[in-house]
C-alpha cells in the first residue's frame, strides 16, 4: 500500500484535531478549516462557502476535489456539524481525550472519526487514475436546508457528477462493519386538525365537540397498513406521535382538537401519496391537514457497490455484513439522486449521547476498509 | 293575606341588602348576618355555624326554622355565595342598582333575589300550622364540601326533616315560570391514563406507543349509546373533555397518553356503575383510570308537590311550566335524600354573568308564587 505522506495515515490525530473544533449544527469556520489543512498537502481543491441566514443557517459546506487523470469518481460525503453535547460529560467534549482503548469527544463516531479515517484512507489512494472527492456539508444534524442540497447544487451548477459515493454515518451496531446501510426510509410528519363549536357539557346540543372526530381518524389510521415490506425494506410504520387538546375545564366541551403523526415509509410509497391518503380520512371527518416530508426513501439495490463493500470488510474484520435500510434518514437521502449510495461508518451505540467514543483501533481499521472500498471501486472501473 | 310585617314583604330592599355584602364562594360573615336580621323578627330560630378549612372553606352555613304547632314542615333551600363578577360591570356588582325595570348585581337571580322573594313571602305564611324552614349554605358554586351536605348532617343530628324542599335557583328560561326542575342528572367525570415506553420513531419495535390503545379506548366510549332517555330524563351524554399527550418531538413516540370524560346521566345510571363499566374498557387497554363523581341523578316524579307549584305558577302568570330535568347539578341533588325536591326560581339568562339582573317585576312576582306555593302545600297537608 504506497504511502506518500506517512503523517497523514494515522486517524487519531486527525479525529482529535476535527473534534477540537466546537461545531453544533449549523456549522461554519474551524473544523472546515482544519479540514482543507488535511486536504490541501494531497493535492485537492478544497471549495468552502457559507450560505443561508438564520434560524436554518448559516451554514458551511465544502467540496474538495482531486482529479487523477481520466476514470470514475469516487465520492465520499459526510457532516463536520454535531448535535449539542448536553451536560453530564466525563470530560470535556470538545477536547478530545483517549481512555484506555476509547477517544472520546463530541462527533467521535457521528462522524468526525469516520471522516479522519476516510482522509487517513487518502494516501493509500492518491496513485489510483480517477477523481476522489469529498463532499461535507455543516449541517447534516438540523434542518439540513443549507447542507448536502446546496452542495449538490454546486456540484450540478459545476457539472461534476460522482459515479459512486460511500457516506461515512455510523451504521455499524455492535461490532466495526457489521452492517452498512444500502437504502433508507423515508419520512414524513402530518398535522392534522379538527374543529369543533365550544361549549358546556350540560347542553350538548349547543356544542360540537371536535373529539369524537379526531378519534375516528386516529382509529382509521391506526387501521391501516401501508405494506408488509419488501426484499430490501421493513414495513412502512405510522406512529401517532402526539394528540391535543389542551382543555383544562372538566364542564366544557373543546373547540378544537389536534394529533401529528409521522410516518416512515419505504420505497412503495412516496410523501407525496400518503399525504393524499392520510388528506382524504381526515377531510371526511371535516378536518384539515399539513404536510411536512423530511425525505423520500432510497435504495441502491444490492450489486456491485454493495458487493465490493462487504468483501472489504470481510477481509479487514472477518464479519459478514449485513445489509440494512433500517434507522432513521440520513442525508443520502439526497445523494441518491446522484448516483449508488451507500452508507457505512463506525459504530453507534454512543452516538448523539453523553461521552460519545469511538475505539482507537475501529478508526485505524476503518481506514483501512475505506482504503481497500476505494482501490476496489476504482480498480474495478478502470 | 295577612300581612303581620309589612315591610318585610317588599323583596327588592331585601335583596339589594343581600347583594351588597361580597360574598364569593365560599362566603361567611356580614351575607348571614343580613339574613339572619330578615328572619329574627318573623319569628324565625336561626344556626349560624362556619365550618370547614381551606381550600374548600371556610364556609357559613345557616338552619332557620320557625315552627308554628304540629303540621308538615316545608324547606326552602338556597346558597348566598355567588360565583366570582369578573371586569367589565357597567356599575359596581356589590352596589345593588335598579336601571330602568332590572336590578342589578352579583347575585340577582343566582340566588339572593329568590331568597328576598321567598323572605317576602313569609309574612303571609306565619299563619299556617306547622314548620318552615330555610336552608341556606355558604358554598354551593364551589365544590360544595362543606355545604349542604354539611347542613344535612346537623340537621340529621338534630332530628330536623323537612316534608317538601323548594330550592330557588334559577330555573325560568325565558320568562319567570316557564320551567321548573323536577329533578337533575348525575354528573360525573374520568381521567384515563395509558402508560407505554417511550422511543424513537425510526425504531418502533423498542417501544410501545400509548395513543393507539387510548383511540381504542375513546373509540369504544363514542360508541357506548348509554340509554335513549325515559319519561322525564333525556338520554344521558358522554363527553370526551381532553385528550392530553404532551409530546414535542416528532421523532419521538411518546411514554403517556391521557384523556378526560365528562358523563350527564339520567336515572338509569349511577357513577358507580359508569365508573365500573367505563374502568373496564380502560382496563382491556391496560390503561388506569380515576373518577369523581360530582352528584348522583334525582328525580321528584311529578305528584302532588309539581302539582301545586305549577298551579301556583299559571295563578300568577298564566304560564303553563315545564317540568324539566335538564340542565347542569345543584343543591337539590343532595336534598332529594331527604324529601321530594322541586327547584324553581328566576330567569337563568344573565346568571354567572357580568352585569347579572333581574327584572324586579319576577322578584315580585315570585313572592306571589312562593307564597301561595307554600300556604297551597301547608294547608292540603293540614
Amino acid at each position: 500500500m504506497p504511502m506518500s505522506n506517512p503523517d497523514m495515515t494515522d486517524p487519531l490525530p486527525l479525529a482529535q484535531r476535527l473534534i477540537a473544533c466546537p461545531s453544533v449544527t449549523p456549522a461554519t469556520g474551524a473544523v472546515f478549516e482544519a479540514l482543507e489543512a488535511m486536504l490541501a498537502p494531497l493535492g485537492f481543491t478544497v471549495d468552502r462557502w457559507i450560505t443561508g441566514d438564520k434560524p436554518d443557517g448559516p451554514v458551511e459546506n465544502l467540496i474538495a476535489l482531486r482529479a487523477n487523470g481520466p476514470g470514475m469518481h469516487f465520492a465520499f460525503a459526510g457532516h463536520l456539524d454535531v448535535v449539542p453535547p448536553g451536560n453530564g460529560w466525563a470530560s470535556d467534549p470538545y477536547q478530545p481525550e483517549v481512555r484506555g482503548e476509547l477517544l472520546h469527544g463530541r462527533g467521535a463516531v457521528d462522524m468526525k472519526g469516520s471522516i479522519a479515517s476516510f482522509v487517513a484512507a487518502l494516501p493509500a489512494c492518491l496513485d489510483l487514475p480517477g477523481s476522489i472527492s469529498l463532499l461535507i456539508t455543516g449541517d447534516e444534524e438540523g434542518v439540513a436546508t443549507y447542507g448536502t442540497r446546496a452542495i449538490m447544487e454546486r456540484m450540478a451548477a459545476q457539472g461534476i457528477k460522482p459515479d459512486l459515493c460511500l457516506v461515512g454515518e455510523p451504521t455499524s451496531v455492535n461490532r466495526l462493519g457489521d452492517m452498512v446501510k444500502i437504502g433508507r426510509r423515508g419520512s414524513v410528519n402530518m398535522w392534522i386538525t379538527v374543529a369543533g363549536t365550544q361549549g358546556h357539557v350540560a347542553y350538548p346540543h349547543l356544542a360540537d365537540n371536535p373529539i369524537p372526530r379526531l378519534v375516528r381518524i386516529l382509529a382509521a389510521i391506526e387501521a391501516i397498513e401501508l405494506d408488509a415490506g419488501n426484499d430490501w425494506f421493513q414495513p412502512s410504520n405510522i406512529e401517532i406521535t402526539d394528540v391535543s387538546v389542551g382543555n383544562e375545564a372538566t364542564n366544557m366541551i373543546p373547540g378544537e382538537a389536534r394529533a401529528r403523526i409521522s410516518i416512515r415509509f419505504n420505497d412503495i410509497h412516496t410523501g407525496a401519496g400518503l399525504t393524499e391518503r392520510i388528506q382524504a380520512l381526515v377531510e371526511a371527518e371535516g378536518g384539515t391537514l399539513t404536510s411536512q416530508i423530511s425525505g423520500e426513501s432510497f435504495l441502491t439495490p444490492p450489486g456491485e457497490f454493495s458487493t465490493l463493500i462487504s468483501e472489504a470488510i470481510t477481509e479487514a474484520t472477518g464479519l459478514t455484513t449485513e445489509l440494512s435500510t433500517t434507522g432513521g434518514t440520513s442525508d443520502a437521502r439526497f445523494l441518491s439522486a446522484l448516483c449508488p449510495v451507500v452508507e457505512f461508518g463506525l459504530c453507534n451505540a454512543t452516538m448523539h449521547k453523553l461521552d460519545e467514543a469511538v475505539a482507537v483501533q475501529d478508526l485505524v481499521t476503518l481506514r483501512d476498509i475505506y482504503t481497500a472500498i476505494v482501490r476496489k471501486a476504482m480498480v474495478q472501473a478502470a
